[in-house]
């Protein structure tokens, strides 16, 4: 990594102290020599009238701080992994499966971050979704769901051009394995250490009850054709954008050649997250 | 039972050889007597301009027969249900958990009831969802479910008053035995005895792992709030009606003094049923 | 209930604290002029050389306190229930689901029991398990079991003389609704409210993957029927006695006549209980 | 792979119609040149006195023919692996996730072989599993778990000299992507594809309910360590061998360097034979 000399801001307006820690940690970086870049929301919280819009930002900055939780890192995820830059993720609440650096430690993570130390950060692939020309990339999961007033669905699936499985059910999760513990998660599927070169599918509320989790190599092609009619159903992306889908719609999910550089706390390994958030400790 | 005078005929309009095994069950009917009475859609199949309403047809006759699926029962399982008239249900295509007699069984089936065998009829019994000055029925479940691309939402739950759990997740399905093998099976609940004096309550996609499916007592009142807000969420009932809900709204469930009495085929068991369409046979 | 004249104690040895809290609720109720009398354990605590055999103390008593956890409950479930005394568990480590009666509210439990406070008691059925003469019954659950060495077991199961289906597997738990959160909710059975007139089948890592947990009436008479020969099979019951059972043994479950009278913490519900356990309220 | 002129078969002796088919392929290979060399059952069946034990038969010979189930076929895994020949199941009855080639297609299989086409033979990871200076190997899994009257266990999860978690529960399946469809998937693990560089932690009745199957990188070291006392436990290797475990006892597993040459049927991919055996066509 070459050294960080611009640091970004990319904050969760509304959470609770969000300003205070903001103001502590740019008065921390500039007191050596670090310039601070704002997103919009970051620079009202100083007191700025504006800032940066928050996806262009990563491309200005060395590192992209994020203080909020996992729903604010993946808003920045895919503009920080296509400028290639780290993104150091704080927690402001509860620890975070993405946001894993508690405020406590986040001075202590900045300097290890601007004396060098480059082993903290890790490598996190994406997934790139693509429906007709357009094209997604997504950090946790592509996700196909019915509508809440709509029947069962039929979404056919094939790996590497072989149809697997016509799934009957609320719909269909492909994760990655950092999404694992995400939306995954609560529909059945297994938790996956990040570099696991694999993918996840997970059926949402199947009919079919023989229908379990599966994990494919990272390299699949995996090819997702609806079949139902006349029911709404949507394609999600990281539980933040989404589009309809019509019947005999195809999306293709593969890995991503993107991937997010993100910090972890020293401090802490994989599952210790997990253990923490799954409260497997008590 | 009072004797079976009239019978009145509810269709899958679309179902292969509808026509052909209406056709037949009516001439067999009048053959020994017995008045048919036809909705739309039926009438419109052997040739006359119209019918009946289907939600009235129950209230005008002694007996309804179904010729489709379990989502054709359902839709005409509530007026029967007040009407207090026997329905029952000819699969024409795969067995049906409600529509369990099959074509091959009909006519027998039809003279039992007729020379009074009415030892094949059992209660099923009804949820009442009550929401404002709305109230509902329905045979199999009450859901609170998010939209596609919603975010998780919470529920508040309090079983005859008390404070349960708060559930975060993608929704709730409240079922009764009869609707344990229909959406709650898919959600991961248990399989309950159609007599069985109890509700289910299966969670969707729960966020929090320890929340598991939960069998109450039947004569319970479940009270279930909203405390999400800005989130499309909506109440269906049954799979087949629905409702949008907004933050603070309460449903209240309970059994209903609504009963259908539904025909078995004299030739199987509830479990035969069940073995049969979870391929436990095999 | 009668009023209270002799309190019965059993205890866990070698929980800490043991020893003090037997002398404070002994001094406690003698104080009120009630005879305390206590098993062997118990009575060595108190620095005699024994006293009587657990199994006997209930018949010689009108109340038995339970200072352990929920297995030492368990232990003297059966003679409580078959003489008619009514048990209270008091938890000296965690929380049970039997024993949810906290130290700190011993005492004032105990008050409420002399002065005639009998809604605090509640009926927990029991299960009856027959195999050849023999006949056992148990609080939570008869488990059948393959030992760890043995390969996947065949158990033919009839429900009211019907065959529902033949499980694959590691075995089977049948539980009563007390037993829903013991083995049979980490098997992934649901928690079933103490009241409903039920009975719950869960399976042990089923083969078939479509076989499900089920909830089926308390009247029901569940045939079992080991299938398997040359592998070690056993059924065990409350997870405390067991026997091993041999190709075409045949074991009948159903609802005991027995009922344990078990004492509620007045100051919670069974939600309240279930909701700390699992840790639902985090 | 050099040309095959060895053959060696190992059979179930009890399964129906195998002398047959033994008869059948072992005159097709002589007829082409090709030296049958058979195990000691297989000779009995064809009226030799003896053949060769089990055990000793791969390193004889370039290529071994199981005819029989996946049993079997594990039971002479590990000498066909350590040999570096490769293995070819022939399923007599159901089709099996490791003997995947039906008798029908037999000779057609042998024929490709013989022609050189490897193309249908994959390499499936073994198991290492070290407990004090035994090391043993295995193909499917590696299971801890209680004896059938015992109480719930605990075992010490470590990742990488990580401590994990601490599982209570019945015991703990830790499988390759080959055994994720054997005992992992019975205990609620994930379908894994047998080309992912990972192995698969299935927790088996967990006690802790948010403790979820884990799927971690091929190179992981786990560690294992049983923290209970007084309690029948035993390991066991693709559900075959066995030994007791006692407190204290630490069992490492880790990828093997051992590979499985295991031939695939030419007309099936890994996802056919997982929808024709978990009935996902239907």
């Amino acid at each position: 990594m070459n050294s960080i000399r611009k640091v970004g801001f990319v904050i969760k307006p509304h959470a609770p102290g969000v300003g205070a820690i903001l103001r502590d940690l740019v008065a921390f970086l500039e007191g050596r020599g670090v310039v601070c870049v704002l997103e919009d929301a970051a620079a009202v919280k100083l007191g700025a009238r504006r800032g940066l819009a928050r996806e262009k930002l990563p491309a200005r900055t060395d590192l992209v701080v994020v203080l909020g939780g996992d729903g604010t890192l993946l808003s920045v995820a895919g503009p920080a992994a296509a400028a290639g830059v780290p993104v150091m993720g704080v927690n402001l609440g509860r620890l975070g499966f993405l946001t894993e650096v508690p405020v406590a430690e986040a001075r202590r993570t900045l300097e290890e971050l601007l004396t060098g130390e480059t082993g903290i950060i890790g490598g996190r692939r994406f997934l790139q979704a693509r429906r007709g020309r357009a094209v997604h990339h997504c950090l946790n999961d592509v996700v196909i769901n019915k509508g809440a007033l709509a029947r069962m669905i039929q979404i056919a699936i094939r790996i590497d051009g072989r149809e697997v499985a016509v799934l009957k059910g609320d719909g269909l999760v492909v994760s990655t394995p950092t999404g694992s513990t995400a939306y995954s998660l609560a529909a059945g599927g297994p938790i996956v250490q990040p570099h696991v070169p694999a993918l996840v599918l997970s059926p949402i509320c199947p009919h079919t009850l023989t229908f379990r989790p599966m994990v494919v190599a990272a390299d699949s092609v995996i090819g997702l054709r609806l079949q139902t009619d006349g029911e709404e159903v949507y394609m999600s992306l990281d539980g933040q954008r989404g589009a309809e889908l019509e019947e005999g719609d195809e999306v293709t999910v593969r890995t991503s050649p993107l991937e997010l550089r993100l910090v972890s706390s020293p401090a802490r390994g994989y599952f210790d997250v997990v253990k923490e958030k799954l409260g497997w400790a008590e």
